[in-house]
C-alpha cells in the first residue's frame, strides 16, 4: 500500500462533474470549429527528444519532460554518465511544434491550405502554482498554407464563434499588425536595435500605465525624447487615433495599418458577439509573429483568454521551404475556470433518475424499468446496484444529483406501477409503468 | 530541420478523417455510459513512479515509459550510477492502476456505488507490430464498491449497449464465472495447485480445439484420465449443459453457475442487440477476477472486442479496505478498425459547402456568406482563405470532401445571388443569397 494517494504534483485528477464540465465545453468548441471547416487532428502524447530540443530556447529545454531511453541503450548511457543519452522521447511542450512535424509528415495528404484545430494536454516541468500546471489542455486553431489576410480574418471569426457559442459575456479582441509596431517604434524614431526592449515596455500600458511604461523605456535605455514624445500621444485622449497616425508616417507602419483595416473589415460585419478594435499598443510574443496579432480580454478577468497571429517562418521548420501560417490560441484551462464560476450551481454529471430497488425479487423489474427509460426515453437513468435500505438509496441519488427517485415495491409491482418522487418538489405521485416516460418528461 | 518527421516508433498521427471518426465514435460511447448513469472520470497522464512499479508483474514493469527527474536529483542519480532514481513519474499503463488510486484519494467525494467510465490513452513500450501501438486508447467501465450481481449485470448491460449503438452487429457476449470454472476443475478431479495451469489450457479451446486441448493439459502434467473425461465432455454434442452437470458436482461450481444464471436472468430480456450465453470454459486473465467473467466476441474478428469481470481484490490496492468491483474494457482500438473498414466511404470529416473566392473585391461577400451558411444555416462551411483560380479552389473542395460549391462573381454580386454547383450531381443552379440555406437543405 503505497502512502501517497494524490496526482503528481502540479496534475490533476477530475471528478465527474468537473469532467462532464469540461467535456461539454469541448464539443461545443469542436463544433463550431468544424462549422467553420476546420479539420481536428491528433498527433502523439510524446515525440522523439530531438525534435523538441532546441525549438523552445534554454528555458524551455528545461522544462520538457523528458522520457527515458530503455534496455542497452539506457544502461550505456548510464554507465557512461551520458545525460542526453539517458532520454530518447519528451513529452509534447506545445501543439506547434507538433504541428509543423505533421505538416512536413503529411504535406502530400493534407489540403492546401489546411486548416487545422487541436485540444489535446500538454507537459511542461514548470514549479506548479495557482492556475499554473504541469499538465493542461491547450486548444490551437491555425490555418496553414495561406497568406492572405482572408485566414487571419477567417480565423478570428472562428475564435470569436467559439467564445460566443461558450457563453462567455464581455470579451473584447484587440487587433495589431507586427508591421505596424515596427511602424510605431520607427515613428517615434528608436533605433531598430531597440526595437524589442521597447516593445515589451510599451505592451505594459494596461498593468503599468503611462508613467510606468516611460520609466521601463528609459531604464531599458531608449532616448529621452523618443519616450516623452511617446507619453504624450499615450496620454492623449483618443490614443489609437494618435497613433494611428504616427504610425502612417512610416512606410512600413502604413502597411502594418492596411493589414488591420483589411481584417477589421472582413470581421467586423460577421462577429458572432464581443467587438474587435485596433490597439495599436498590443505587442504579444514578439519573436515570431510577422503579421495581424491579436488577444481576447475577458472583462471579468485580468488576463487574456486568447491570443495568436500570423507567424510566417515558424511552421515550415522541418519542411524546406517557408510556410506560411496564422493561428490563435484558446486559455483554454482559464475558460473553462470562468465557465465553472458561470455555472457553479448545476451537477454536470447528473443521471436524470435514478430506479431503486426493494430486494432482491424486485431486481429483474429494476432493472428492465431502468432500460426502458434509458433506451425508449432517452433519459439518462442510474440504477441502484448494490444493498441498501430505501434510505441509502435516496441519500445515493441525492448524491449523484438525480432528479427523480423511482421506487417499485410489492404494492407497485402488483398494480403494475411505480412511485416517483420529484426531489425538487419534492412530491411523490404513483404512475403506471405505460406513462413514466411522458411523466417525467413532462416536468422536465 | 531534422531528417525525420515521422511520429515516434510506435505511435500515430491521425489525419482528420480519422479524428473525426474516431471522435464521433467515442460520442457514442460516452453518450451511451452517461444513459446508464456512469460518470467520467480523467486521472494525469503520467504518475509517480511508485504509483506504477510493481503492479503489472515484471514483464509489465519492464513495458512502463520512465520519465526522467529533473535538476539535481537527475544529477545525483547519474553520478550514482542509480538507475531507479533517475525517474521519478511514469506514463499511465492502464486505466485500473488510476483508478484504484484516484479512489483511495477521493473516497469522501466519491457516490458508493462509484459507477465509472474512461476513455484515455495509455503508453507500453512494447515491440511496435500490426496492430500493436505504444501508445493507445484504452476504454474502461467499472463499479466500484458493490458485490452485488446487481452492478456486474449493469455493467454488462452498459457494454452491450455501446457495442449496439455503434453499428457493430454480429457479436455475443459470453459469460462465465471464476468460481464455475474452479468448480469445473475440482469435478474432474485436477488437483488445486493444477487449476490455474489446466485453465490456460482449456480456454484455449477456440483455437486449439479438444485435441489439442488434450495434448496442452497432458503436456502440463495433468492425469490422464481427468484429461479424457474432460475430451470426452468437451467433445459432446452439447457441451455447455455437459459441463454444467459436471460443474454442478461441485459446491463452488454451483455457487458460480448461480451467479451466471442470475446474471443471465438481469441481462438477457433488456439486451440492445447481439445475444449473451453461458461458456462454460471461458478463463480470461485469471489471475485476478473472483467472480462472473465475460468476452465479447465479434463474428467478423478472430479476436476479442471486450471482456472484463468481477475483480474484488485490485482497487483497494492504495486503501484501507477490500473493495468490491466489476467492470470491462471495451477493445477500443480494434473497434474503430472495425468501424472504419465497415465505413471506408464516407469522408468524416467534410464540411458541407465551400465558399469560393473571386478576388480580393469580393472577399466581403465571400464572408459573409460563409458566415451566414453557418449561423443562421448550422451548415459545415469552408471558405477557400488563399489566392488562387477558380479550378484551383475546386480542386481544394473536392480534397475536403465537400458536396456543394457556392461562386459569386461580379454576375452575381449584381443580381445579390450565388451560384451552387452540386459536386454529386454535377449541376449547377444560381439561386439569390436569400433562398441558399433552402436550397442546400432541400438537397441534403
Amino acid at each position: 500500500m503505497s502512502s501517497n494517494t494524490n496526482p503528481p504534483s502540479g496534475t490533476r485528477d477530475f471528478l465527474p462533474d468537473e469532467v462532464a464540465r469540461r467535456y461539454r465545453a469541448l464539443t461545443i468548441i469542436r463544433e463550431v470549429f468544424e462549422a467553420y471547416g476546420f479539420a481536428g487532428m491528433d498527433t502523439p502524447a510524446f515525440e522523439r527528444i530531438e525534435t523538441l530540443m532546441g525549438k523552445y530556447g534554454d528555458e524551455g529545454d528545461q522544462l520538457i519532460f523528458r522520457i527515458q531511453a530503455r534496455g542497452e541503450k539506457f544502461e550505456q548511457a548510464l554507465a557512461e554518465q551520458d545525460a542526453a543519452a539517458t532520454a530518447d522521447h519528451a513529452l509534447r511542450y506545445d501543439l506547434t511544434v507538433p504541428l509543423a512535424r505533421y505538416v512536413a509528415a503529411h504535406q502530400h495528404e493534407l489540403p492546401t491550405p489546411f486548416k487545422r484545430f487541436a485540444i489535446a494536454p500538454v507537459w511542461r516541468a514548470d514549479r506548479p502554482g495557482k492556475g499554473r500546471f504541469r499538465e493542461f489542455l491547450q486548444c490551437d486553431v491555425d490555418i496553414v498554407g495561406s497568406d492572405s489576410l482572408m485566414a487571419d480574418a477567417e480565423m478570428l471569426l472562428a475564435v470569436n464563434e467559439v467564445l460566443d457559442a461558450l457563453g462567455l459575456d464581455g470579451f473584447t479582441m484587440r487587433l495589431n499588425s507586427r508591421k505596424a509596431l515596427r511602424g510605431l517604434v520607427e515613428a517615434y524614431g528608436i533605433p531598430v536595435e531597440q526595437e524589442s526592449t521597447a516593445l515589451v515596455a510599451i505592451d505594459k500600458l494596461d498593468k503599468i500605465g503611462v508613467e510606468g511604461v516611460a520609466k521601463e523605456l528609459r531604464g531599458r535605455g531608449v532616448a529621452d525624447d523618443a519616450v516623452e514624445a511617446l507619453a504624450t500621444d499615450l496620454a492623449s485622449s483618443d490614443v489609437a487615433a494618435t497613433l494611428r497616425e504616427r504610425i502612417g508616417g512610416s512606410a512600413l507602419g502604413t502597411e502594418g495599418l492596411a493589414e488591420v483595416d483589411t481584417v477589421l473589415e472582413l470581421t467586423t460585419p460577421n462577429l458572432a458577439g464581443g467587438a474587435i478594435a485596433f490597439d495599436p499598443v498590443l505587442a504579444r510574443g514578439l519573436s515570431y509573429y510577422t503579421g495581424p496579432v491579436f488577444e481576447v480580454a475577458h472583462d471579468g478577468l485580468g488576463a487574456s483568454i486568447a491570443g495568436g497571429g500570423r507567424y510566417d517562418g515558424l511552421v515550415g521548420m522541418f519542411s524546406k521551404n517557408d510556410i506560411p501560417a496564422t493561428g490563435g490560441s484558446l486559455g483554454i484551462e482559464r475558460i473553462l475556470l470562468l465557465l465553472e464560476a458561470q455555472d457553479a450551481e448545476a451537477s454536470a454529471a447528473a443521471p436524470t433518475a435514478l430506479v431503486t430497488v426493494m430486494g432482491d425479487e424486485h431486481r429483474g423489474d429494476a432493472m428492465r424499468i431502468a432500460t426502458h427509460l434509458r433506451r425508449q426515453g432517452a433519459i439518462h437513468t442510474d440504477l441502484y446496484v448494490s444493498d441498501g435500505k430505501l434510505g441509502k438509496q435516496f441519500k445515493y441519488g441525492d448524491r449523484r444529483g438525480v432528479r427523480f427517485v423511482i421506487i417499485r415495491g410489492d404494492d407497485e409491482a402488483a398494480a403494475g406501477s411505480v412511485a416517483v418522487k420529484d426531489l425538487v418538489s419534492g412530491d411523490q405521485v404513483t404512475v403506471t409503468e405505460a406513462d413514466l416516460i411522458a411523466h417525467i418528461r413532462s416536468r422536465v
